[in-house]
């Protein structure tokens, strides 16, 4: 029975309903599910809970990689059965949930989760979910698109649920490089030199005594959104390039770049999927989530390797890329997310860093999070890890939002996730502003006149003359600093213009 | 002639004034000078700058480690010597010209400086001013009291100055580890797993032919003022030693806790201080500045081993440390601040980091460095570098200032230099929160109950309970967001009370 899947023998009994291994997971219980971008989760078991939560009181504080696919959020958040969420999420109704207060989700930069757990600063779960292509001769679990958080989440529960999904190829084997940093204070560096170095094992080594219940599911990953570039996106992937190719020209990057950690979403993807049709050549990934334009670039023979820790593909690609997996695989590896974000390895090997902003403000502190300074979005994800230690840390966006209502360059951000001191280019369709050294009012300067839009010029110089009056290292009117934010509030446009 | 400070015999030759060695420097230039926290800053030449800029145009850019001493800061501010500054300051004269717009200030997290400028993305110095004790038989320099970004800022530049300080006594020699990382793409994992770990060798690998001029001082460095504590740091050092018993008892700490980083002043004096009548033994520290209470838990036979880059010490103390070091030297290491402060280092060995916050809001986003949102105090300095990477990010400060015309803690800081992902423990005189693994709205409830002073709680809770109506994962009322900051503003009061 699935013995190509199942190899250890004695687990084989282990094998029952999703309903029946449901039942080791109880109310008030930390739970650990694997799950990244939509790639990978455990897809019956949590429904197995939602059908439980609907019946009985139910609340588990819910521990992932990152944001589920096939609607488990929104599931779960409709039944009530979240009563914590962790470290980051992309649903609307858990959105919802959470900006009632009604989910405490605690959003955290995505290379922290398991840390802080080992050193047992928050807690461990008592159960794992993790969703498996296989479970080799040693009870070690081969998880399946992602590996996110599911290594250190199943290692550190009292008892694991494996989801076998017979959707995936069993041909993920060996694409997953499992490493463990040791307990402090016997902590090894982390032998990681370049984005292609396999450092680990290919399954994750959890005691099978641990496996309690092993549940086969056939539901295959969700399908990422993502859309073409539009004239925005193209214009701010077209500055980002010939930025690029500027620094090639001074000396300050070779031709294949850095190894590039882009974020996920369209403008992102549109930036990637800008370097096929660039002079760079030999490129390498060192990123999070794997999606489209990964693939398209090394079909395009631009790209010579990528370093993730998920996939997360479109319907338009998908099948071609898991169809012919064996094409790819030697260009690929997906690591656990402490890995893939670890500041260690990212400030080793010098990433360019490319993440998206909700809206920056004049002197580049960046909000990745927070509508309107109060509203959770998504999360901060893992813009925070590679920001932080990148050798540069670029940050993207359109300059307007909702038909001109909204511009993403604003006197003072609303909500602070990226300080000034850890953001260092800026791009928006307007052009990019490279703050490299200098001081605050000078990136004023150079982020009104390169990123603003031309609607709102204007009103930030006004703003900027007016601080420079009071004076200060980074002026600021206190009284007009958040005035765009409220009159959005209020008006619904940032100038209050109806 | 000094020969046995200068051991290279060749360069003996190259001893000359400051104002001679100080015409190596042109208007325009980018320098490095060493001196971090007032210790072991050059002391000469930059007097001799001082003079030319009093007569000629000359102006600089200036890198150091840290702060400097014998108000070197105020005097170059105050003849216009400086155009810019980087990364980190602590002086009235020359904070007042950075608030005025006069001096344009970067300011960096201190472990970045040197790595920025290593991939270019800021510029080298021209020429560096290195205060050293000896000069060995190859050339290389010994520093003296501080190593900060003196080694790098001496390896990027064309020409090197020496300023051969005799009165530091040579049994500083052996004190230094300056270890190198490697140019990217070849970047070693840096080789060090415990705070005492030695990693390099004990002298600046110069090369001599660089070394451009030797300039003979006999000027000590300035004391540090720190003051004994008083009732509120005492409560503060109290409330985090019970936190750390605690932690003790639960088996999240062992009772030698873990290195230990202590930022400078008065409350993370008395912290520190402190730690001499408790209970925890073996202690080790992974610091930045060492400063009095340091010495004073080696004495007390309770501090193992401590690692920093620089050590500043008061008059009270000074003479006896310096005047013994053999009693104390294997158990202290100067390294490079972009060691000392490495978030490879920091995370990897798992740093307990305790830094001063200028004011915190209630959801825990830190304010170190702007007075009323806009006026630089001093800068960032490494409370980044641990925060980030620390097993635990605990921020330290009195719960009001200005007889109590201010609260520390605010419904929204001015300024962001930490984000709520970054701080774990706050503590003021009033008692601690943990927030660890807490959601924003129970962080608020955590900061308020246990940190505001009661003067300021009422109005905490009514900003809360308002911000709550309006809901959102941070709940804000974005019109009365800043109200207290502009009430001090307005009428010297947070609260509007004359």
């Amino acid at each position: 029975m699935y013995s190509d899947r199942i190899r250890l023998t004695s687990l084989q009994s282990k094998v029952m309903s999703a309903q029946e291994a449901a039942s080791f997971i109880q109310d008030g219980m930390t739970v650990g599910m694997s799950g990244f971008t939509r790639a990978g989760e455990a897809k019956a078991v949590p429904l197995a809970l939602v059908e439980r939560a609907k019946q009985e009181t139910l609340k588990i504080s819910l521990v992932t990689g990152a944001s589920l696919g096939n609607d488990l959020d929104k599931l779960m958040a409709e039944a009530g059965l979240l009563a914590r969420r962790s470290p980051f999420q992309a649903d609307a109704t858990l959105r919802k949930a959470i900006n009632a207060g009604q989910v405490m989700f605690t959003d955290q930069h995505l290379s922290h989760t398991v840390e802080q757990m080992r050193s047992q600063q928050i807690k461990k779960p008592e159960v794992t979910i993790v969703e498996a292509v296989a479970i080799t001769e040693q009870g070690h679990i081969v998880p399946t698109t992602s590996v996110g958080n599911s290594a250190n989440l199943a290692l550190f529960a009292d008892k694991v649920i494996v989801e076998l999904n017979l959707a995936h190829n069993l041909n993920l084997e060996g694409l997953h490089d499992i490493y463990i940093p040791e307990e402090r204070p016997n902590r090894k560096p982390i032998p990681l030199l370049n984005a292609s170095d396999r450092i680990g094992v290919t399954a994750i080594p959890v005691d099978p005594a641990r496996i309690a219940a092993i549940v086969i599911t056939e539901q295959p990953d969700s399908y990422s959104t993502v859309t073409p570039p539009d004239e925005e996106t193209q214009a701010i992937a077209d500055h980002l390039i010939e930025f690029f190719k500027r620094e090639v020209a001074a000396g300050r990057l070779s031709n294949n770049l850095a190894p590039l950690q882009v974020g996920i979403g369209n403008i992102a993807n549109a930036v990637t999927s800008g370097l096929i049709n660039s002079p760079f050549e030999d490129l390498v990934q060192y990123s999070e989530v794997l999606q489209d334009s990964t693939f398209e670039l090394i079909e395009a023979g631009k790209l010579r390797f990528a370093s993730g820790c998920s996939i997360t593909l479109s319907e338009r690609i998908n099948d071609r890329v898991f169809g012919n997996l064996e094409k790819y695989k030697d260009k690929l590896v997906l690591r656990p997310q402490e890995i893939s974000n670890h500041p260690e390895v990212v400030r080793r090997i010098g990433v360019i860093g490319i993440n998206t902003a909700l809206e920056f403000d004049i002197y580049g502190n960046v909000n990745s999070t927070h509508v309107g300074g109060t509203k959770m979005m998504n999360g901060i994800g893992g813009s925070g890890d590679f920001a932080r230690n990148a050798q540069m840390a670029i940050f993207v966006t359109k300059s307007i939002a909702k038909g001109g209502s909204i511009s993403s360059v604003v006197p003072m951000v609303g909500h602070v996730d990226h300080t000034e001191h850890d953001t260092s280019i800026l791009v928006t369709e307007q052009g990019l502003a490279d703050l490299r050294g200098l001081a605050p009012r000078e990136r004023a300067r150079a982020i009104i006149d390169n990123c603003a839009h031309p609607d709102y010029r204007d009103a930030l110089n006004a703003y900027f003359e007016a601080a420079l009056e009071k004076g200060g290292q980074t002026p600021h009117v206190l009284r007009d600093a958040l005035q765009w934010h409220i009159n959005l509030e209020e008006t619904g446009h940032m100038l209050n213009k109806k």
